[in-house]
């Protein structure tokens, strides 16, 4: 293996973009390069790095401080032993990559040059970046509050004290211009290219469209069931019965299927059995240096029980006004359309007839706002818990927002349901819940970011143009990097489940009685799909890969979901006047008949979970297969180093 | 190291037995020998063998055929790091043992001969017994109707063809009188030596007694609150509203606490973070020879849609007749009871009153009857659905008896409880069933086996007084070979936790009706720790160690036996007298809140799994350590790895 450190003078293929701010002091710079460029052996990265150059416009507004990293072909291979990453063996199967195994591995030809896709590289830079750390130095030089301790990371302290402003990788245009007219140009029948959208983005992001597309067509049964539904029974609300029932065992068995087609995509993009690597403490942790108990590393800690104190007695409470504030929301909403109604009432005129509108429009407004804000405060608040890892955080954040998130949009409709048990306002309520904020969210998803990517995009363009430059269309590199630095960072994919999750949430718990739901939900989620897509492709800059074996806490959530649809489907078939004339006498024989149903499906339901495995059968016995023969070398190995004193004597 | 082959005509320890059909042909005898003695290289099991002396009394149907299995101290230390064996590290951590680290281990001194337990050493030689696979024979020799086939495990065969009789290992009398003495011999308040039992009998056996012990101290407030509920408030019946809060909440939180001390207690024997070895077929289990897909060995090979096929076609049918038939029986017990009572209401005599228990005793005996019959079907039925892991087959069988007999036992308590609602009668069926099972038990499990035992060592004594050895009071090792080889065997904890099930089942699901409960099962569970510890050590064979990490099907029996307990005392505060009067004129709202409740408190107890983790942070914090180190060990030898080839140039 040649020194990675010989070869820093040579081309190499931009892979990440590091920003520094620009006054940045030279000889911060100059350490940071050096630290990136020097060989492994010796603490550094072992990746090559440039600076890029001036730009076509060569403005003075313009940041000089852009570096391109990049790393040799043996770096990129060891690092990806390194990440752990899993690839097709020869036999069909994945296995975690080793150097000195590479020969065996199905698409490694020649020298390996383009064994590993361009999003694994970056991802492996992103690595190998983010466990550069500090040997001696006690400051970052030139800046003494940035402080650095051994084994502290480098580029995460830069990122704290906002020395480095971002780290992105490259897009890559001809693949992006092959992606993007695969997956959103052509109009057209087939299915997304999942691969391809992991071969570029990653498995996270493979997997969030993967979801999204398994959900539209899980929905299908159910809007072609609704159609003739709404059709034909449109006002015969004893109906959906029927249509509840179905409604339970649909979100029963599909969320279940998802599991084990998720395993399936996931073992052959080879995260499935993929180790995690120990996370480092997230860039905005703090706390008093000490040793951490599982690394032995030198490193801020900070108490649990303080966290955990901060989450129950701030944070807890927090939420819980937040949902009272919501709920109080809600009920001043009811009463200001009690009042409109009556007004409409009393003397119909064409100004009340608009007025009886305004409670509805005020409240959807309203939700919005709380929404927004109550999503920075949470922000806020888990910040403050000050969580070690990135996915606590993460999961705290989720947990927050879900709750309020759902409570705020179902809220109303439970009260309707099961206070006012009025069902025609209930469906009222729904349909206009659905459409507005299907449309809203079509515009703030499609429309606007479309519209802001070619004012953009414009811009650049005169800018090259004033430098005539234009001809061969193709933006030279310096332009291409400062565009894309400039484009919006994409910040995950929470808000795109968050969406699925409340479409899941109004399709499972009342699309029986608004059958039509299920189609409005398809509709919206055939835009999405092209929506995000372009998003991804157009508007943000391209985000690191996540190599994700599932879609983690959302699968959670949805489940949750599913047994509050089990519940509330019970209690609405309990209140249909079709089943309440099976039981004309009393009340509360109904009652427990519906809670011992309840209880049953709920049991069923549990049953399920346990018989249906989550892995398919033939990715298991892939699996036991691999650990079986890894535990036959170690053994053969034993043999062997047992057997070897005794052919010395010999 | 020394080949093992050698040393076999060296002395040795004996540690297991192998009984022989008596008329075993002489040539399949030396096959079987050779073949354990051969040397690990030509694929033998490289163990140490002899045959046992004729005893004493030489009588002529004595068996001749048993074998006598050790190993040497080399070969014993090797095997212990085929099956994976974890010891403390000289750093108190647990760490998988190798013999090339072997002098790092915390109590490996010397030579290492007191290294491992006798147990443990049982548990390697079983596991070296039960790999030696078949070479190239396609037979047992001198019987043809013994197939063997490439890797076809030889002991598995034998036991399958009924030549080998048992295998079993041999207790230690100086170890067994000292453990038997702080166990159960003297009278103590102090706790049960789990580290000894664990030490003499395996981890399987120790996390029982734990359990046990556990679920005893658990029921200790729950009996403390009940002795001044039962003294104070018997006739006033309204008052268990309290007693059944207080058990769902106790019932939730004993066993998530459970979990944690069980996973401490597994982490100190080194079963928490052992990987479970590649299970062989049970010897029953029987197909078409074929290629396993995950060890590439040839096997018979069953398919799994033939069982499933049995599962759900025979066997779900006949479970649920058997509950069918149960439930008609105990129609025909109430149908009895009612002619009975209706008989002494007319014309009370002496005669009529005795008539009245004459149901319950019916009754009872024929629970019992129905119970043993069905375990037997249950175990036909299993053994039929050929489930090829000895592992999938325990968890069908559990799965069967336990829906049985919980059907069995509670049935009527729920009968009497919620269609009846007669709070006496359930009370008193309540005491009448745990008293009558418990003294039944007692009876069945400390003085017959105790009897039993005494019988047959007196019968052994007198045989050893005709010679007139029985001066030194020790018996010689041929006799105690074949007193313990006539020892009933041991059939693993199926009965025992089935028993702790039902028990635990009386106190949760009823104990507010009958607050004494808890205080009998106390005082059972205290003698069951005496008789089952005196069982243990004197009426069965010592038991193969089992290297468990947990409690295993149990632990999730006795959660869902918390989940019914949670329901059923909702339901019962719902129909308490004090809770009605708050509801004086509509039972719905009753119902509807005793719903909302219970939905309330199922949501808690699950959040609550969720919320308490099941490992204690601190043995969290040692896995993880564990595992970053051996990370950081990996990424140091590639580095090492990756320097060399720099060297030769060099």
């Amino acid at each position: 293996m040649e020194p990675s450190a010989d070869s820093s003078a040579s081309p190499f293929t931009p892979l990440v973009v590091l920003e520094l701010v620009s006054d940045t002091k030279e000889e911060a710079i100059t350490w940071l390069l050096s630290r990136i460029r020097d060989p492994q052996q010796t603490g550094g990265a072992g990746l090559l790095v440039e600076k890029l150059g001036p730009g076509v416009g060569g403005e003075e507004k313009e940041n000089p401080n852009l570096f391109l990293v990049g790393a040799s072909r043996e770096r990129l291979l060891s690092g990806a032993e390194d990440v752990g990453l899993f690839k097709e063996y020869s036999d069909g199967s994945m296995r975690g990559f080793t150097c000195a195994n590479k020969h065996n591995f199905k698409d490694f030809k020649g020298d390996g040059d383009s064994f590993l896709s361009m999003a694994e590289c970056q991802y492996i830079i992103k690595h190998e970046l983010d466990t550069l750390r500090a040997k001696d130095e006690t400051h970052v030089p030139g800046y003494s509050h940035a402080k650095l301790y051994p084994g502290k990371s480098i580029v995460r302290r830069l990122l704290s004290k906002g020395i480095l402003i971002q780290i992105f990788p490259l897009h890559h245009k001809e693949e992006l211009k092959r992606l993007s007219f695969s997956w959103y140009k052509k109009v057209k029948l087939s299915l997304q290219p999942l691969d391809d959208i992991r071969h570029y983005y990653g498995e996270g992001q493979a997997l969030y469209f993967g979801f999204l597309e398994y959900f539209t067509f899980a929905l299908v049964p159910m809007a072609l069931f609704g159609v003739p539904y709404y059709l034909f029974d449109w006002e015969d609300y004893d109906k959906y019965v029927v249509f509840a029932v179905f409604n339970v065992i649909w979100c029963t068995i599909i969320l279940e299927l998802w599991k084990r087609f998720s395993a399936s995509l996931a073992y052959h993009w080879g995260t499935l059995s993929r180790k995690k690597a120990f996370e480092e403490p997230r860039p905005g942790f703090h706390g008093i240096l000490g040793f951490n108990p599982v690394t032995g590393r030198e490193e801020p800690l900070y108490p649990n029980t303080k966290r955990q104190l901060r989450i129950y007695l701030v944070s807890l409470p927090f939420v819980l006004l937040c949902l009272y504030l919501s709920l109080y929301v809600m009920m001043i909403y009811f009463q200001m359309e009690g009042w409109a109604l009556s007004i409409n009432d009393q003397d119909p005129t064409f100004w009340t007839g608009v007025l009886i509108y305004i409670p509805s429009i005020i409240y959807a407004v309203v939700i919005e706002a709380m929404n927004l804000i109550y999503r920075y405060a949470a922000e806020f608040l888990t910040e403050w818990e000050n969580h070690r890892l990135e996915s606590s955080y993460q999961n705290h954040l989720v947990l927050k927002v879900l709750v309020f998130n759902f409570f705020n949009c179902f809220a109303s409709l439970f009260y309707i349901a099961f206070v006012m048990q009025d069902m025609v306002l209930l469906r009222q309520s729904l349909a206009t819940l659905l459409i507005t904020s299907q449309i809203l969210n079509q515009i703030m998803e499609a429309f606007l970011p479309y519209w802001l990517q070619r004012r953009r995009n414009k811009k650049m363009i005169r800018k090259v143009q004033k430098r005539r430059t234009l001809g061969d269309k193709e933006l030279p590199l310096e332009e291409q990097v400062r565009l894309e630095a400039d484009m919006s960072t994409y910040l995950g994919t929470f808000d795109d489940y968050l969406e699925l999750f409340l479409l899941f949430g109004y399709v499972s718990l009342f699309s029986c009685v608004y059958p039509l739901s299920a189609v409005l939900v398809v509709l919206n989620n055939v835009t999405e799909v092209y929506s995000d897509a372009f998003k991804m492709c157009q508007v943000f800059k391209r985000p690191f890969a996540d190599p994700a074996a599932n879609i983690g806490v959302w699968q959670l959530a949805f489940e949750t979901m599913s047994v509050i649809a089990v519940v509330t489907n019970c209690a609405l078939i309990g209140m249909s006047p079709q089943v309440k004339a099976y039981f004309p006498d009393s009340d509360t024989q109904l009652i427990l008949w519906i809670v011992a149903v309840e209880h049953g499906l709920l049991a069923f339901k549990f049953i399920l979970t346990f018989l249906i495995p989550d892995v398919p059968k033939h990715i298991q016995i892939k699996l036991s297969r691999l650990e079986f023969e890894s535990l036959e070398a170690l053994k053969k190995k034993k043999m062997l180093e047992a057997s070897e004193p005794r052919k010395d004597i010999q």
